[in-house]
């Protein structure tokens, strides 16, 4: 056995050959689906707040990154984290106060989901969704739309469209379009989730459930259109099926509005899952639903219900105790209300007269730029990476423009970000 | 939105009351998966190196909780969370060192495995790899051992028959006998295999891939008996299947020999895969492979390959690296193999006139001593605990006492171990 002394402690500053030879390295040892972001990747060494930092002392604004929730390297997460590591990380086949405080304060920002699952990922806790849909209605079949994605397990990449290949598409998923769908013309889009609902019975796989997103991200960034929920909660239900608020995204405030994104259409899932931002980088998801639920699952397995290792750990829930304290004391889901509606104004002022932006859509810290062509998204995101700034890009031909970052970004940022996005998108224009 | 203040920042102290109140509340808002170990549940609110202690300051030895692989709360694995918390937590579209590090380390402990994965999970590690392994044979059917466990994600328990009901087993996962079998008859057993491998080609599953954990817990503890993975790699790469090494609990040097247990049996796997003891307790799993196998994913879904938020960020993979240096600084593998053997003749000597004893098995840190009854076996573990010693159980019927405590267990522990359970069980018997 060969095992070598970590230099996992480096020096915060790399120079450029030393860039080149982590790329190299990683090239030769990393599987390659962890893709990079830019032509050339970035480098990163430091987080601050709402700043990435590279090899080279470059700061970027970072108006990308979700996870990092409450600011990258947030002091009270990684104190939170510390603390409780010095004491004690176990599993919760013993009692700790941590798991069941988190589990209480999860369901008091819920109208009704009172029983808690944890788990480390957002695709655990999708796939860990779905196993209690089949276990509870006894029935297979899942309605996705058409673009969404919902995670990486064998079973959840089937219900992530996005990404599965049409011809790996097993016959138990069914897809409907997004909300731009419905947003045209209602009663045929009804009319369309009900065809799909026949097909799924008239296959014999029954309905199970529907899973969605509550912000449509990777349709294109729009927001719940009113009743759009509602209507298709309704039909999923009169068949039996139970329905799944995806909130790994959408979830603790980012729309400004109300901790959790369905809450905004007034309807209640009886399944809802939360991931990333969670534990603000920290490995922690989550599942909240009906004790009803839980005793399906238990019985459909014979009482081997459901043991995550890690899941629920007392690190993992201190980590995300922190990120539900902070976002409570500094009062960041209005926070991101008042900025988020600063930041759409102001985007829209800057880029009114800009003949390649076609729509500004979204709410809170989430919010979408649709351009009229991929390639200037493309480009608007590397140059804009280049003048320092960081967005992504989304959508089923990825020709929106992300702005989703941190919790913590201020009108002082948010005046940056447009400043910089009006000279970009004047130049690409 | 209601967000109550949190009080995760508990002193130390608490009393009976209070545990009673944190069972009730725990009974109503966590999933029932979540069971306890003791019909009345330990509160350990403080991990020291191989002691767990409860609320009330009652100290326990720990034999049972492999995932502290170097010792509860080690200072050294903490310090390297922090360090790295403060620093940056992000993911892998951005270059970092510490992912990089990680990944060459690990291949550098295999044979030629050289391209890793990283993920949160032990299930989310074996989810991926049978991803890899359909993706790359074109095939679906998996065979695994008739009491195996491998984790909970919904395609993952479907290789696990010790939790998921036969019932519920689909029709490209077929099961073979566990070591015991090829032991009593080597020819009838891998007889038995080949029939298995022709039901998969003849229902047109065809031969995906064989997964086993390289030390058989759940089959009650038995080592590799020699040529047992290599008889069966062979059967299945000769039907154009790979082969799946789940080093999730042998893995890291337990079995006191080298890094991973299947090496003990002279085999290479096509994948090997790695959670629980990974980062001490920090959600953090990986796999590797070869490039071919990447590849192979790669073209199976169209280049939407196969990425994890959380999986191989900067923070997992400083407490991954920290767990290395710790293994290799304090010569823990070495320690293993010596306090193992020398824990095995004491217990072997202690009981060996015990009626109840049917065998002692394992090596390394991890020994079973199996009972003539699952009832005796239970009982002794309750009974050890209020002995102030924590051991688990296993095997198709329970009827194993499972050893398998933090790698940092002495001498000194072994004494105290062997004396409790020659008392423990000389009064059961």
């Amino acid at each position: 056995m060969k095992l070598r002394k970590s230099e996992h402690n480096l020096a915060s500053s790399f120079n450029r050959a030393e860039q080149m030879s982590i790329l190299s390295r990683r090239e030769k040892h990393l599987g390659n689906g962890q893709k990079y972001f830019y032509e050339k990747p970035l480098h990163i060494v430091k987080g601050e707040d709402v700043w990435l930092i590279d090899d080279r002392g470059k700061r970027f604004l970072d108006v990308y990154n979700n996870v990092a929730h409450v600011g990258h390297a947030n002091p009270r997460v990684t104190e939170a984290i510390t603390k409780q590591s010095n004491a004690l990380n176990t599993n919760t086949r013993y009692l700790h106060e941590n798991v069941v405080r988190l589990a209480e304060r999860l369901a008091a920002t819920t109208e009704d989901l009172n029983v808690a699952y944890f788990c480390c990922s957002g695709s655990e806790a999708n796939d860990l969704a779905v196993q209690l849909a089949k276990a509870h209605t006894k029935h297979q079949g899942c309605i996705v739309l058409s673009n969404a994605y919902h995670g990486n397990t064998t079973e959840i990449f089937q219900l992530s469209p996005e990404d599965c290949p049409k011809e790996h598409r097993k016959g138990w998923v069914k897809t409907i379009p997004g909300p731009k769908g419905f947003l045209e013309d209602q009663s045929a889009y009804i009319q369309g989730l009900k065809e799909e609902v026949e097909d799924l019975i008239d296959s014999g796989h029954g309905v199970a459930c529907f899973i969605a997103d509550s912000i449509f991200s990777s349709d294109g960034i729009y927001e719940i259109p009113k009743d759009f929920l509602k209507s298709i909660y309704q039909e999923i239900r009169s068949q039996g099926g139970v329905v799944i608020a995806d909130e790994v995204q959408s979830g603790f405030g980012r729309l400004g509005q109300q901790m959790w994104g369905y809450q905004d259409d007034a309807v209640v899932p009886d399944i809802l899952t939360m991931g990333k931002p969670m534990g603000n980088g920290h490995p922690v998801s989550a599942l909240l639903t009906h004790r009803e639920m839980v005793e399906s699952l238990d019985q459909a397995y014979n009482g081997n219900s459901y043991f995550n290792t890690f899941g629920g750990n007392p690190v993992s829930a201190a980590a995300a105790l922190s990120v539900l304290d902070i976002l409570e004391e500094d009062n960041l889901i209005e926070e991101a209300r008042q900025v988020g509606n600063y930041l759409k104004k102001q985007l829209k002022k800057t880029l009114e007269d800009n003949e390649s932006v076609v729509e500004i859509r979204g709410k809170g810290l989430f919010l979408g730029i649709e351009l009229d062509a991929p390639s200037k998204t493309a480009k608007a995101m590397e140059d804009m990476m280049n003048r320092g700034v960081l967005v992504g890009k989304t959508g089923p031909i990825n020709s929106v423009i992300k702005l989703r970052p941190p919790m913590t970004f201020k009108r002082e940022h948010a005046d940056l970000l447009v400043d910089k996005i009006g000279q970009c998108l004047g130049a690409i224009s």
